[in-house]
């Protein structure tokens, strides 16, 4: 079974029952391990790989999933990994390349690009850079070319001038502050290209874990700017791929 | 005075002071009248219009910007006004175009569309429709092509089974949603164009005013989704705006 | 087309094609008008009608709902209507019947009821009387057998002892309360019923608009008590007929 | 003192005086030892063993109910037990049945079903999958069959397509989620069960430790859908046993 | 019936059984009337009269509980009533006492005390002073001789010292502040008399309608000071009255 | 220097300057030790001695202090000490008497009672006794008689019937619950004393750490309870002791 | 009585008594009247005179403050009063100086300047107008020469760039924002004058009233900066004034 | 390359281009190692030295940071460090200076004082010690005379009246505190001085982890007190280090 366009026209046209479908689904798309089901179509339908969370699962539920993974020859990918977890990981799967930095594992090098038009990574600071990481190991993953710009301070605002002509190359800015998040405000309005904004829970007090930038960058009176979750630079990587995709016109549309 | 860009280059190059730079700057592109700055260079800037946002503004301030606009001959446009002062705008400036619906007001006609890719802008209910309209409102001055979609509840989700061709056709999804907020994430697993989310302050209680789907767009399990203010349609056009640019390659980069 | 039953049928067997199933649902299922979408099709997929929530809808909005029900020859129920919009809907439709104890409107008389099982709906104070009468309203549009019990508070504990036996009786419990919301906990520990609580917004200060009862509620030490937005005695209502619907199996499983 | 029915029956037909019926219902049905009561009547006036609750009891306070319990030959179930707590009580009760999946533990092995009545207990997640095993020890505890659904994503949402059928037939449905809690939306949306909603606290920032999907399902656009405390398996499975014994009419009323 | 002890008292030495007890006891003391139960008891149980809180109750309902009490010649006193329920309650009633300062009505002259102890009513400002005089109207309409404090504020310091010798005749101090809510730190540091802090919704933005007092009061670093809800005059009155019952020995222990 | 009292009314007087005042009380009330000012003069002029709060103190502090009243033959009494900060304290101070069950440690034993009135410390469940013992070894520091009663909580009612007896001979009820807080209500209801009530942060997910139940509490529908912090049994403690300074006038008024 | 620094020596070196201090102090420097006590002193004690915040009071309340004043020939400024209480005082005091602008009123005209040191007030919107003006107008009551810079928006950071050697001149500046409040950041970020930040209540949804921009300017990355309450233009002016008397030396010390 | 004010005049009248100025700055004044900027000139342009906020930094980056400094022969000042992190630094340069009291290190010992003016550093309790050592190591990082008072009490406000003499000889106030933040409200109405507030994570429950004191310290009467983030004594040092360079004019105007 390697079409599931062609199964969903099938259906369409009436050629397979509805039951049908789902039964042929269930056995070539799914894939059933204890409590865990992974969606090995995703791919094809989203035009992307399903990326595991890392950060609520148990060692032994990650450990699971690659297994399933290994098994079937699929690229795995995971975020939100602490080091304890990652250490796990490497001690069962000492092929696994994981990347502290980042918080990230995955059983595949990066390949080449798959996309020409290439994505900004901004941090405000120094602090910020997990989160930074995050997002490029993500964009890494999917082929997106990217270059990263940490300790960019919107209180030394002049910092970040002389990065004007690299940031114009990009077609996509993912800007990641902490703190009073205002960054993206500076850049947003600078700068013409989509700009995603990733708070980060850097910060202490009134910085209430990341909520005062999250709230000050919805609230931004640059326009068109839009958010993701605190810390979520996996997030930001993967709403820039959705608009590169519709850029390089690669999606399965 | 009719580049900016010029002025730019020279400055950079050193053919005129940072001094005579701010001067000329002023003069040319800056409205000044009371207690308003009007940025007429921002159109070559950033690539659209500076777009009034009216909600906080006194009749009086908003009678003032129009003054200056129609003396300079520029294309108004306005959101976030309540019928009273949509009434009393039209009484001063019979030309003004206004609309209920949106809680818009502008001194131009929507003109055919300066672009080719389309924006979905979906609802969820029939009450959110203001936020959808002024969506599209936003969207028809900025020349882009969209379609509306309103009462798409996820509640009875076989109701948009039957956009789902339609919805594919769009470059950009904006997903509307108040009560609980759970379209997005509906639409985003199904969908890979960029998703662009608006929570709205329909609802009541546990609903806290737009905060309820707020959170829930925000940590929707859905991948890639990006999220803007409750009920700032505005925005979200804007946001699609940036988007579509990169996609047709017309901003001013 | 009398039987969506058969329908689906068709379509799990493959006789129709799902795009067949689409279009044969959409013609004969789905009312639009405007903006609005109608689910006539609810009443058999859910086993209830689809009752139209007036708050966050306008007027013009609801009068156009009752004209598309009106010409259907379906039942129209709707909640959530102050006494201006009950008066202009009255005058539009004088056939309507409005309640202004409830904020509710109907386009039938109840009818005797549909089910045996009963519900008793117990408020703690006088002023929660409207969040009472909307559940009380709704249960009699759905043809269930119900009690009300007002001003039974928990500061006059001795109060409800003599209205134990009633309690009784009943196969499920609505217990609404504002303030610090402690009649459920009271009652659920005492009655082994389904009790469903609704918080009101009753009180001031420190009673948060209601959300101090809901999260009183929801923390109750009394166990298997379930909860519903506040004021919502309609929501309150709608689970217990799916309760009922279970207990005399009216439903269409 | 075998029937207290018959006790409260002497009382209020004053063969008893209420001095009478205090000393003996204390001398009966209360156990008492330091600072703990345990209420054996509870049983058979609420139609249910208590069960403790142990998250917020040390160890030693657990270990004295246990021997309390076990003197009296009385059923022990507690859930809310880390590992290091399920650890200990092991130690010191090597008979007592531990379970880490859940959290739980209990001095007896589940019997068969009491009830024939089913629970569905559907949970978005894998990360999700604690809860839903507390709520299921918790349905064996009380011999309701149910059947568990997990990692069945709102994401993902033809991922429970397959499922529906199942779904159908089960009496009461248990349906756990994380992050922006959208499934009891749409699972309520399909299927006209009463639908007891619990949030967890997977997920991050936003997802404020199970306040976004608490909120989320109280404002569920789906009719009649009612909430749990979050992370409250237990209390799902409390509130489903309150409904069943109204469906098979077991309960002493 | 005169005596509800005696009452008890058979109940308890079995010469009545419950059913009996319940029975006289609903007879005698609970008057009942559409959606309203008063409970004339209280005043012998509790040792006051039921005081009737306004601010949720329609005029119509306030109406009928008037109607009550002057039926039964019990005396009546409702707090919580802003201006316009004051009117309308007078011109139906034209015997009541309406006090708009404090937003209270009563059907009877304050007696001379009934009490020796004294309150001293602190305000921190001119705005605090509806709460005071809620405070003032409800400890007359007990009988507790009292003294107004009004404008004593914690920036000008000094100015409460000169009312230092003042302050010590009182057994109890009601303190009411709203902005930070400093004064009972203050004055609890100094006195050692029993204090009941009242916050108010006095002050703007961080202010937050009292919650920043409410706060500051819980937490104040003054041993022994305990707080009300917000705005609460009558209920720090009444916490007052069962004290200086307990001075007094005047409650029916 | 003796009397303090003798020292205010010199000053009063015009006997000594208020620079000599100052002089003289630093000198002879003021314990100055690094950053540690202790004032001994407290108990005179408050009616109670000093005591330590450990919450937020290092060992060392603490040890600096309990240096110094051991030097001064001063009565040391310290809460909110955990587990380790104890045994550190045992370890340099044999002779302290320390108390795990109430976090608390002291350098008297606790002599025969000053006062006659008691207090009755009421908790809801077995898990608030923490709270519990804190605000029992105070009122025992204190010289105030008092008595237990743990585990009676709202959801078994019945189970605080057969204390009323003894709830009624107490002169003030200190009354602790976590969860939904609603026991207050319940005891305010029916007893006559004043009552202070004190939320725990006993509970999970909408407990809030304690919010829910001390928002609960002071939206009491109860009258005249009134309200200390979360989780503050030495604040109650301190409360019901300025009321019985009231009672039994042992205040230096 | 001329001198309050010779009434305070004498206290001090004992030539009157502290009974004698409090009476001469209270008859010769409050003003009392109804609920209202006026501070006639603090212009001496804290170097500035006693401005009346009016937005928590009546009408009525501030007329009897007016006539106090005039009757004793103060300067009376008075803030935070809308347009209605603005024309109401108007009327009662024809002579009175009204602003609509800034919400305030005077009995005395703006003298020249007492100091020489400026103060910048810089507001990023239109919309915040209403608070600069306040601080605008209490700046010249105070005598300090002020500039004003509106709409000197963060999105359109060039926009200030050319007010940067206006804003070198100020000894203070009070900036203000709405929004996300970010222009203090970059103002801080490049200024080095005590900066003292205003956030406002403009903006709508996650704007949250002005919290945003108080917890994002509390936040800042910027160094030094200052915050003070939501709308406060008139904190903000007082702060300045603290700063210019301590530059001038000008304060009382 | 000395001086950085040269080279700005010289773009500023066109000597060098934008592009030249941009590039020399970057040569000259920013340190580039991984993903550190560190930017030398902000001395100069600030007039202070960049301060290292340690809090979110992980001992590596603070490392690499330290090595940039002590290469290019720069003060290092670090605050926000724990013990762990003091004592990793410790190891790898022998010759920083670390404060346990205040989490500070440096690399230079405090040199006299370069400025005249001194600030107060006030704090409430032996609690807050921490956050007021935090200010004073950094007013004497910044050559700020300085002196402390710890431990004065607002409950105890006759403890810090013998120090009213001291706390107006200096110029500036820095006011910490924890619990209910009242103090700056007593001190701000008693001096004239500029007050920095500085509220702390002292208390528990109510006290949210210092945003108790904030929003009371942000609400205060008093007037014209500023406030800057919980437990931000760094931060209060350089709002006193802004006016005070003002005071004596050595800033770079």
């Amino acid at each position: 079974m390697d079409n599931i366009l062609e199964l969903v026209d099938k259906l369409k046209s009436g050629k397979i029952s509805l039951e049908n479908f789902i039964k042929l689904y269930e056995e070539n798309y799914i894939l059933k391990h204890n409590d865990i089901h992974v969606d090995t179509f995703r791919n094809k339908r989203l035009g992307f790989d399903e990326v595991i969370y890392g950060r609520n699962k148990t060692v032994e539920q990650i450990k699971d999933i690659i297994s399933l993974y290994e098994q079937k020859k699929l690229r795995f990918f995971c975020t939100g990994l602490d080091n304890q977890k990652l250490k796990e990981l490497k001690l069962s799967f000492p092929n696994l390349i994981i990347c502290e930095k980042s918080g990230t594992a995955k059983n595949f090098s990066s390949s080449k690009p798959r996309f020409s038009n290439s994505v900004g990574v901004i941090a405000a600071g120094t602090s910020d850079s997990k989160v930074a990481y995050e997002a490029i190991e993500t964009l890494n993953a999917l082929g997106i070319p990217n270059k990263k710009y940490i300790d960019i301070g919107v209180a030394g605002i002049h910092r970040f001038l002389h990065y004007m002509d690299d940031f114009k190359k990009h077609s996509v800015l993912i800007v990641i502050a902490g703190m009073e998040g205002a960054l993206p405000s500076v850049v947003g309005g600078i700068f013409s290209q989509p700009i995603i904004a990733v708070p980060t829970s850097v910060g202490y007090g009134t910085a209430l874990s990341g909520f005062t930038p999250l709230l000050a960058m919805l609230t931004s009176c640059a326009n068109g700017i839009t958010v993701v979750n605190i810390d979520n630079g996996f997030g930001a990587a993967m709403a820039a791929f959705r608009i590169i995709q519709q850029i390089e016109n690669k999606n399965d549309r």
